[in-house]
């Protein structure tokens, strides 16, 4: 199931990406090219996309309405990563050298700005442009929420940004947990779900079918990202285990869910690990340890279910065909990939 | 004549702020509002609004069409702000500290990243949105093309940033200045002119003359500033006398023009100076002697002259009335407020 799947969205994303690179050409000196392209070029694995040309699909709609907006979600996605690269100072994304890293930060932040402009101007080549415009604006408003909050939930760090140290949150409820994940990763494959649907000019009931369906596999997919965090092998995922910890995030479900169940100074320990820097090799190690001897592994995998399965009752709204049980597919694939 | 005009630019700037106001409070959370609203209550002139609604007028159309894209225009010009202090690393404007230096770098990212949906929600609610939506993804794409160059034409510095140290130009021409400049300042006060016409619904006619105008003030409006910079006192000006040398800005027509008439050893002078830091202020004040000794500022002068009288044909092009008046005084006032 997951090959089929993922060669399904490279195929998707071969479709999408000649569209991406129109709209980084347009308006671009011949000089700056290099830089525009730099990012898309780098690679993913073009979900986003896939899931409006799908959900276009799957609302009665033709592929060839859907690529300019899938286009356009695919390069918030990417324009919000050189964003996210350069607050979180990563210098390695998809095994190569981030936007910042390897042109300047001045130049970093060009970049994005040249993104912006072309998703608007793969909008407005969309059917509706103004209700796409209009939903994508809200979206990405509420991207910057999510990242303000992430940004917020780390617990130390960031001594050059006062105002982040003095207002960073001392403790994260699971409720202010979801409302971050839902603006930071939700609200974008939501909104890729209802755009698919505008532009398959889909009634108000199947795009909102759709939309429900996207911010719930959004918020599966985030918490499937929290436990490959915590317990994927590093040989694995190729990111290193444990990088919440060791970047101060609290905003992981499965360190909330284990903190409730931690004795007071068990509980303690991994609240001060948190704040310190650096941590050793031994420190994490045993921070995990911890976590692994909780059932909040277990209980974060249950609530990712619940999830998938109310993303999975959304599409029963949609009559049957190919495009559903893709949909269906990749809503699995979100979860089960760790597997 | 000076008092005029910039009254009447504080009245119409009175009218656009609560439409910048609305739309960077939409969709934004009680936390954030704050540190979006920062940048644009710290003031400005707002010049550009004004640009919006007089040509608007000028046109023929009617005041409340030009507010929402009045209040996007300078929505633009402020998000351009919050980034260009984030690569030049200013720590003042208008007498404050910077957004970046007050709420630290992710913040301001963040910030900038709201002001442009902000843009794109008032453009939403303007006449003919596709239309301005084409018209300002272009503009600041544009803009980026400005931005770049001018970090390229600084001379040294940015040792952190080796695709700059790398690519920087070692001379520019006259040709390559009107290029930056156009693209840095002139594309935006072109665009404001075009904005006003275009919701005013105005023949292309009109909407030409009136973009033309507005380009030829940008690039007089920039030509003014490069003169000011290098000759105006810092009592009067609040900017330190010779700031692009000290910045190593080689994208100022008194400096081009005053190099093609420089003697050899006072020429190479100039030039190492630029590509030296620090710079003393016996040295700063020898360059500045040195320009002072040729016809350079005379002739940036009347370059800027020409631009302006451009501008000013372009308004003979529209029936007279009481806004095409405040367009040819606020275009005078452009040039001769340094007097």
């Amino acid at each position: 199931m997951e090959e089929n799947i993922l060669v399904k969205l490279a195929k998707i994303g071969s479709m999408v990406d000649p569209y991406m690179e129109k709209y980084l050409k347009s308006n671009c000196s011949e000089e700056f090219e290099e830089i525009a392209l730099y990012q898309v070029k780098v690679g993913g694995k073009r979900v986003r996309p896939a899931l409006v040309i799908l959900s276009a699909q799957a609302a009665g709609g033709k592929i060839e309405d859907a690529l300019p907006v899938a286009a356009a979600v695919e390069l918030i996605h990417n324009y919000s990563l050189i964003l996210d690269d350069i607050i979180d100072r990563g210098e390695i994304r998809r095994g190569a050298p981030t936007v910042w890293k390897k042109y300047g930060l001045s130049m970093a932040i060009l970049a994005a700005v040249h993104y912006r402009e072309a998703i608007a101007e793969a909008l407005n080549d969309s059917k509706h442009p103004l209700k796409l415009h209009d939903l994508l604006a809200k979206t990405m408003k509420t991207l910057v929420e999510g990242e303000r909050l992430d940004v917020l939930f780390e617990q130390t760090g960031r001594f050059d940004e006062p105002y982040v140290v003095e207002n960073r949150r001392k403790t994260v409820t699971l409720d202010e947990y979801f409302k971050m994940v839902y603006a930071k990763t939700g609200a974008l494959i939501e909104a890729s779900c209802r755009a698919g649907g505008i532009v398959a000019d889909a009634i108000p009931e199947v795009i909102e079918a759709l939309g429900v369906y996207g911010k719930n596999i959004g918020i599966a997919f985030q918490i499937a990202d929290d436990i490959i965090d915590i317990f994927g092998k590093e040989e694995k995922t190729g990111k290193a285990q444990g990088k919440d910890i060791i970047e101060h995030k609290m905003g992981n479900i499965v360190i909330l869910l284990s903190l409730e169940e931690l004795k007071n100074d068990e509980k303690e320990f991994l609240s001060s690990l948190l704040r310190k820097e650096p941590i050793s090799k031994e420190e994490l190690a045993k921070a995990i340890e911890l976590i692994a001897g909780t059932s909040a592994r277990d209980r974060a995998y249950e609530i990712g279910e619940r999830y998938l399965n109310e993303a999975l009752q959304m599409l029963e709204k949609l009559p049957d065909s190919d495009a559903r049980r893709d949909l269906e597919q990749l809503a699995k694939f979100i979860l089960y990939r760790m597997f």
